[in-house]
């Protein structure tokens, strides 16, 4: 099956364009669970679980962000291997590795990610140049997502800057991305930010079936109602990630799992005009 | 000890401007260690070591390279480890990781690469923003080489684009950082290609005192006398990295450590039309 095919599927059974980010952050962990100083790759592993549990009914995919896993030591890499292959199988997996690197590191990357964890799909870093994504190019059932406009402010650094030609470099991401789709049997998509809907239209233009997977609804602010206008052309289906604002939700309750389900629910209800369209 | 203290140190111990890269390529070990189609930590961590022994004489930095290791699986973070913590104390240990996230995120990684490997430097992408580089930079004894101009050919996709002023983005990046190095404890350095001779005049006057890390050398073609030329009048110490050239060096031999050694000794002295300037 192509990535496609199985987000187009794994978005129609949920009914959802939601995507649970999970942060396993050491320091928002709920109550219970917590220990700031010390990591206990047993407990996060644990808390990620139940949350996986009681969101699936909600989301489409997961979001796993390496960051937080190397932050556990070599432990954490058993943790995300764990989490991984706990994970529902009809859901998409997506691992945020925003790895970035020439020829065989790349090769090596794409190893680790597309071949030891299995995952269905990788978010990629184009700073050094588009030859970086050719080693993930060759796998009809993995997807990858390229940065092309974050979330934070920071994408005002180089991201939103315009290049002598009027373009941003971002609208540039997107169109050589769309060229380099043509003759990559691995599914394209892009990584934009839900909190720069106004900067979106523009970008996601050259590359209007690519999927997204969007970040900055929830605590980062982004609006679903500019979201929804912002997609409104738009064929390639998006995923619309929330990781603290949903897995950390009642963190100080020992009824924390409820209030994760519920803050889940909520949000895929809220995505429910953008995800209408691709259901 | 500050960073750049250590950094001259290292370079003037031994004599030496040469960091070896440790790339441990599954397909490329020597003969008698290769097992391509199974990674085999133990082999990969025999290898490394000895590579360390043989070379320690002749280069004042490693760099050990993220990709590679995670391209073991789970066990390729403890071979991480285990080689982070058999590298010489008085050696510059730079972890390449070309992380580049953003918050808590990039918190984590900080955390991972500071305090749980400990190591002297990281390398970092900087396409999110400047921000990301904010949680690395209050540790006086660490380093962050920031990518700014890569060796390879695609560096001309977004790194060598000119913006609307006439700079590159590779300059824009240098002035930044520049910048950011006022405020911060953490000493800024940057990575810049050897390949790219020509280009590196206009970008390193930006910032005449980082610390450069500069890859190509080597298997790219990168060539030493422009290189010297090109760093005529900086004054931010050089590490000049090589990863295949040496320590792939004589691998269909049984005889590989001396071919190992030999060009590492062979690639320091190339260097000293450089180094000298620096010792």
């Amino acid at each position: 099956m192509t990535f496609k095919d199985k987000l187009a599927e794994a978005v129609q059974e949920a009914e959802s364009t939601l995507c649970v980010g999970l942060d396993p952050n050491l320091d928002l962990l709920p109550a219970g669970l917590r220990n700031k100083d010390i990591a206990d790759p047993a407990k996060v592993s644990r808390f990620l679980k139940k949350v996986i549990d009681v969101t699936r009914e909600y989301c489409a995919a997961y979001k796993p962000n390496l960051g937080f896993f190397e932050a556990l030591g070599p432990d954490g890499w058993d943790t995300f291997q764990e989490i991984v292959d706990y994970l529902p199988p009809d859901k998409i997996i997506i691992a945020d590795a925003k790895r970035g690197d020439i020829s065989s590191t790349a090769e090596h990357y794409a190893r680790a990610f597309f071949e030891h964890f299995d995952v269905d799909a990788i978010t990629l870093n184009p700073l050094m140049g588009f030859e970086t994504l050719d080693p993930f190019l060759e796998e009809p059932g993995k997807g990858v997502y390229t940065l092309t406009l974050t979330s934070n402010p920071g994408a005002e650094d180089i991201l939103l800057k315009k290049l002598p030609d009027g373009d941003t470099v971002s609208a540039y991401i997107a169109q050589r991305l769309r060229q380099r789709q043509d003759k990559s049997p691995t599914t394209l998509g892009m990584v934009v930010g839900a909190t720069k809907a106004p900067d979106l239209q523009p970008v996601i233009m050259h590359f209007p079936a690519a999927p997204l997977l969007i970040p900055g609804v929830g605590k980062q602010g982004g609006s679903v109602v500019e979201l929804a206008e912002a997609l409104a052309n738009h064929r390639g289906i998006p995923l619309i990630n929330s990781s603290r604002s949903i897995i950390y939700a009642g963190s100080e309750s020992q009824q924390w799992p409820k209030e994760v389900a519920r803050s889940a629910k909520n949000l895929k209800q809220q995505l429910s005009p953008i995800t209408k369209k691709y259901v």
